[in-house]
């Protein structure tokens, strides 16, 4: 294969049903769940050449390439591809959407098999390990042993981490980039912010509002709005947007005005149309406990894997800041796994493991590639 | 006088009125303008031992002692009274409300005597100076020709800043703390959100709330819980909070479960009692446009200044950040002022202007008791 990806399509397989339901870490179960997943380059005949891609937050299966007619590429099309450091010339990229999502994977809005109606708030909260349970047999519907890598950021990273602890022999080398082991208190507060917003605003129904043809639009495009904000940096706003305005001269406007206010009107629209706010939630909540470390048997579990890891952070992230990576990496290394840790310069916040600073691409295809 | 300050009375005084209206910045005057403050100390026989304190964002003029029957102290009682770095024993200090407010100085919700109903979003845009020239007035009225001293933080200090702009004999000393000339494009990012949540609530009504018996409750409260988290640091957080939570073991809820999460609801729902929306709109807007060096007299004016500076940041307060601080001083040292600066240690963020953190309380002593 040469030449950047083209057309790919997403798929959906059905991975547990009434008879084989997925049982969640809480002792509830789902009774269907089905998984929206994409993959690239070619399953090699030893079926050891798999890299399975596990996205942020409000990601999607739509990590490289293009959808018929689509301009828009991939979410992660940057890194994914012929020559690119998740190579497609040589790996077999596998990128789902998670459990609790809304682009494909089951989640809140997906149909309740015993009530005929969607889930709502009646979904299960979830544990990072149930997002890795579906992961999990993903793989192996592919037929797929063991993976040659797992690569995350974010949320994704940190699936990473839960899915070698649940499953020790389950990849070679694990790519975790801007997470966290345990996220900090301001992290869950901002959440908590968000979630209020979208729980309070009326017409967000108890988490019903589909059957009143409407969302929480307020709640949703502010809780966008103020997320946006931590991903990025006070330098990168500044870079970008200083303090630019439409209007002219001495007039003040109490409306928006200056260009960055246009920029977050903008990104908490379209987020109203690409993202699902009960999701929002759920996801959101997902991240508040996850906390691995606090099991006494993690420590155990870890010793028992072969697993190389590498973790890098960026110097402007501070959503998941070099003190969140640094303390998973203390918390590894204790354990005595391997761990190739960096933290890159960047002033992208957050958003750096999306994008290209120096170094970082060559830092994640450098690991992949060695012996 | 001896003792800690007790029992004060915030007094109110009209100081524009129809006849000699107050002219703002953009032109349009304001025929009535009240302006509520307190005093603590004595004002001396030569009437130079006055000192002006300016409130931030939220602030009101009952800044020490307790009002008759209460027991919550004035929000900066820990730095003014008798053997305090604002000594009563020795200064007469002066707090007021300011202009677009809501503790008793004319704002949004004062009468417009055109039309005998509350101004609401009819209210003038505010401009910096504007609250001076109020500020002008109220230190007239009390038969002070010069200032010892004004003292601010945040936007109070960004108030001290114009002041000195706009009459450079004011004050004889200046002392400016964790204030900005003007503020990042993250800063104007987080009050625009604010601003969203509060202006698309459906009980905004256009501003007209008070008409409909009731308040932008949602938008407020998100808009507060949202600015408390930028006015901490993560690591004050993580040490008042952690990961503490009400429910026990494994159970997860979708609802407020954090003790950080109860603190910012409790934040939230004190603050729709206490402050009033339209009047957040308009300061925050004020400190959006917030901008002196950008007019070509400033540098002319303060260099006919003698009023020496202090201005001080705080290195954990990333709203109004060292860098915004230093950037004021190079303009106000380029302009010939000068200015003592220190950035101080501290782990409380912006709120530790507010506190007492090592250092702090006898710095501003040291440079208001230096002859």
């Amino acid at each position: 294969m040469t030449g950047p990806i083209e057309y790919v399509e997403t798929q959906r397989v059905r991975l547990f049903t009434a008879e084989t339901p997925l049982r969640l870490r809480s002792g509830r179960e789902l009774a269907e769940v089905d998984v929206a997943y994409e993959t690239y380059g070619e399953l090699n005949e030893a079926r050891d050449n798999a890299i399975f891609v596990c996205h942020a937050l409000t990601g999607h299966a739509h990590a490289a390439g293009l959808h018929l007619g689509a301009k828009k590429r991939g979410w992660w099309d940057n890194i994914i591809g012929p020559g690119k450091p998740l190579d497609t010339d040589k790996y077999f990229v596998v990128a789902p959407n998670i459990l609790g999502g809304c682009s494909g994977t089951t989640g809140p809005l997906s149909v309740n098999p015993a009530t005929g109606e969607p889930y709502y708030m009646d979904f299960p909260l979830l544990h990072m390990s149930d997002l890795v349970q579906v992961h999990r047999a993903l793989v192996a519907h592919l037929g797929i042993e063991k993976l040659y890598a797992g690569v995350g950021g974010s949320l994704g990273g940190m699936q990473i981490l839960q899915w070698v602890i649940d499953q020790p022999d389950a990849m070679a080398k694990a790519v975790i980039v801007a997470a966290s082991s345990r996220i900090s208190t301001e992290n869950i507060a901002f959440s908590s912010v968000a979630r209020t917003a979208i729980m309070s605003d009326p017409e967000f129904y108890d988490g019903r509002y589909v059957e009143h043809d409407t969302v929480p639009r307020l709640g949703q495009k502010v809780a966008r709005m103020m997320a946006h904000i931590t991903y990025v940096s006070d330098v990168s706003l500044d870079d970008k947007f200083g303090h630019r305005r439409d209007s002219v001269g001495e007039e003040m406007q109490m409306e928006p005005d200056f260009a960055v206010e246009h920029y977050l009107q903008h990104q908490g629209e379209v987020f109203l149309d690409r993202f699902d706010a009960l999701s929002y939630l759920y996801l959101t909540r997902l991240l508040d406990y996850f906390d691995p470390f606090a099991a006494p048997e993690t420590a155990e579990r870890l010793a028992a894997t072969e697993t190389t890891f590498q973790v890098t952070s960026f110097d402007s992230d501070w959503r998941f800041d070099t003190r969140q990576s640094m303390a998973m990496v203390e918390q590894l290394e204790a354990a005595g796994v391997a761990v190739d840790f960096a933290e890159l310069h960047s002033t992208y916040g957050h958003d750096s493991f999306l994008l290209q600073p120096p170094g970082y691409h060559d830092r994640i295809a450098g690991f992949l590639n060695r012996a």
